[in-house]
């Protein structure tokens, strides 16, 4: 007889580059995202969520390339009308779609947060998903440099609100237009080098300052013997750049006037300076000093693609990676101004800045110094010695639950009681209740301390097992009080 | 000279269908979400964060219609192995491919809970968006009545705990085996002739019983006038149908008697009111009575997806609709039993049981009834009077957030006093606090009370108005407590 042939079935998997979150991983998230949203409502900012679905046309960056409009992003054509639509890939394309259309409707200037998954359309590596979480805060509408440094203050605020103390890390301030004034003082207006400049100073926190140096001039061999080719600018022309890196002082005075030195008497450097300088008085003021947020010429990441004043946190402890080196931590959030935002939609500028602050980034750090409860506990394990008695098990599960107890009833098969035992094992609940006909009858139930008795198992002697027994009996009326007891021995709280 | 073509401006839009969400919108339903994840957590459910993106092959649903696979959702084909990827129209589909991809590593029950959003590719409609939330709990791998009633119950919980009081909802609870059961009797063996049936039942609600006694017949002219061809049954062949729809009782045991009566001799149909029987009997053990939760042969939205019990969460209060009639506002939440989720992928059937709450139409009836503050206030407005003196008006509102109040100082050009007054008025705020130069020279400062200011404006005669004022002039240091003073008159929490 032939085969009947059959539609292979299925497989289950994420599509390449995506993953799925389970547990602890979802809610510290969540609780991140939640302490987060606290600092920035208190700020005056207000919740945005726009859809995930943007028009291809509304998200722009990646229009020029005509032909493949999915180009970095994940797009489709709409059946009717043929338009193209993309999964947005930042929350700042959306703002400014948002931003243009409802600008009648909202305050100026528009203080909003938002936060959410956004997806790229890129190869995946280790650690590097096509689906992310953002959480940005945005100031529309106001060129004050006073804006830009609420949006530092905040920062740091979050920082510590989430558990990263006060010298664990810092806020690092610059400003492009401190920049653009170096390279007007060295005669550079021609924008193909202004942007061979910027690639350069790019590459400072790789090749330090002699590799800038050669960048800036000749070239340069890198580390793998291939010739870089440089700018071609003479010394004397490339000391500005130089000066302008390296100008960091023992405080913000000394480097805000190194930096005067470097912009020499463009109208746009000094502005610049002026802006960086307004910005520290305003935050030293309200008592950020620069030992949370402090001027540094030296972060050059996003002077490309900001307009005016950038800034960075990072995280300055070390952490051991996975070769067992001692490293920083590094960037766990950056952002600055930009002042074209909503201009594509309507013709006219709107000055705005803002942050986003890399939420799964700084979840792994907090993670990696041990300041997350890594080991998520599960609920009490209700386990059914009598399927008849179900009724007064889920009565148990109940009293608990009433009490803020996170508890459950085992609803597999209960027929072998050992597979009850490993399934609490599996959940990592800390305590399971046992009530058979025999405690039944005499009005009593047993109770399993299951941390204890996982740590008796590893490490105690024969003489401490015995000392130190983990299961209880006790009246059933006291069956809640013995197990909050148990629960606050091990540090838990009773939500688990 | 000839004008240089320019491209054209995008248009600020989101896509057809879809839509943005504003400040108390957001975060009210970001509050009902953690109340629901809360009550979840707390029977022992945990998190699943799956990815927005799957491989249309595992979402599955919609792969028969093979030249279109984007048909009901949005899909895209992948640019290197040409695979189409889909984002999520629900939250099942994607538990499905979860727990076959990591079976191993779950425990059996694995009780987990989701929420997010999901997309449709459908046309949209007045209140009907192509993309929108679900909040789902599901408990994947036992067969046990027990984990159909405590799904139910975790239902009744989680309305109470967003503020559904008891006596405004109900659980109604049905069973598709007693349906099979009631076919098995009437001799409908034909999967055609059955799903006929199931098409017909479909319609109770509709057309009432007299209605389906026709639709069973021979046919029905329907209000349109168009004529309806009927099952074919004849009279005594429809009767267990019409018996099975009318079968609830006074209460739950008059009911599960008129069942037993529909189905007779048929297995099945025993079965299925066997499993009705113990599901209200753990409910009832647990002080969930047919007040809250109760058996409704009536309900037949799902009995055709569903293999078990079904149950359905309705709000019984009236509302009134767009057009001023009263209506019931009807329901929020669906779930029951479907067994074959996982069979697709691995060929072994696992059972599985789950609900979903409209957290979208639970907010709207929230709001219905004004139990969510409608009247969302927004933050604390500290005046610009001098420019020179930012940093001060930004220490003012530094003290107001370290006591917990919402608070932000004026970003827009401070000029024109009048704007900033306006600004407080479009943020709702609450109070707005002055400090001109003769003010800190007497070291006082203004407070304006605005929401007793719009209401005096309002409503106020001349006399009360010189009798109320609602601005006061107190001493620097006593500025967080006169505001705290005046949110708490107005009811209004610190955090706003």
């Amino acid at each position: 007889m032939a085969k009947v042939k059959k539609t292979p079935r299925p497989k289950a998997e994420t599509p390449k580059g995506f993953r799925d979150y389970f547990g602890a991983e979802v809610t510290g998230r969540a609780d991140m995202l939640r302490k987060i949203a606290g600092v920035y409502h208190r700020y005056g900012f207000d919740a945005l969520e726009s859809s995930a679905v943007e028009t291809v046309e509304a998200l722009g960056k990646f229009l020029p390339d005509v032909d493949r409009p999915n180009e970095g992003v994940f797009a489709w054509q709409e059946e009717d009308d043929g338009k193209w639509l993309a999964l947005r890939y930042d929350l700042t394309a959306p703002l400014a779609r948002v931003y243009a259309q409802h600008r009648n409707d909202l305050p100026t200037p528009y203080r909003r947060y938002a936060m959410g998954p956004v997806w790229r359309n890129e190869k995946p590596g280790p650690g590097r998903f096509r689906q992310f979480y953002q959480c940005d805060a945005d100031t529309v509408g106001t060129a004050s440099p006073a804006a830009d440094a609420e949006i530092c203050a905040m920062l740091a605020d979050c920082l510590e609100e989430v558990g990263i103390p006060r010298g664990d890390y810092i806020v690092r301030i610059n400003n492009r237009k401190v920049l653009n004034g170096v390279l007007e003082t060295m005669g550079v207006s021609d924008e193909g080098q202004a942007a061979d400049v910027l690639r350069t100073i790019d590459k400072f926190d790789k090749v330090g300052e002699a590799g800038v140096r050669e960048l800036l001039g000749k070239g340069r061999l890198d580390a793998s013997g291939a010739y870089i080719d440089g700018v071609g600018l003479n010394d004397a022309q490339a000391e500005p750049v130089i000066a302008f890196l390296t100008s960091k002082g023992a405080g913000n005075t000394e480097t805000l006037a190194n930096l005067r030195g470097a912009v020499g008497e463009s109208a746009i450097g000094v502005e610049g300076v002026d802006e960086l300088e307004q910005i520290a008085a305003l935050l030293e003021a309200q008592g950020y000093g620069p030992d949370r947020i402090v001027i540094d010429p030296s972060v050059v990441r996003g002077l490309g693609y900001y307009t005016g004043p950038v800034f960075e946190a990072e995280l300055t402890f070390e952490i051991t990676d996975e070769k067992g080196r001692p490293r920083q931590f590094g960037s766990v959030a950056g952002g600055g101004r930009y002042d074209d935002l909503v201009k594509r939609f309507t013709g006219q500028a709107v000055p705005a800045t803002g942050v986003s602050i890399g939420v799964d980034r700084l979840l792994a750090a907090l993670h990696a110094k041990g300041r997350v409860e890594s080991e998520a506990h599960g609920p009490v394990v209700v386990t059914v010695m009598d399927r008849e008695r179900m009724a007064e098990y889920q009565a148990m599960v109940g009293e608990l639950r009433r009490e803020g107890i996170r508890a459950e009833v085992y609803l597999g098969n209960p027929k072998n009681f050992g597979n009850q035992l490993k399934y609490a094992d599996k959940r990592q609940s800390p305590v399971a209740v046992i009530e058979g006909a025999e405690e039944k009858e005499r009005g009593v139930v047993q109770i399993k301390d299951l941390i204890l008795g996982a740590q008796i198992a590893q490490n105690a002697t024969l003489e401490e097992w015995k000392d130190r027994p983990s299961q209880y009996e006790v009246p059933r009326d006291q069956m809640v009080a013995k197990i909050r007891d148990i629960l606050s021995e091990h540090g838990l709280s009773e939500a688990l």
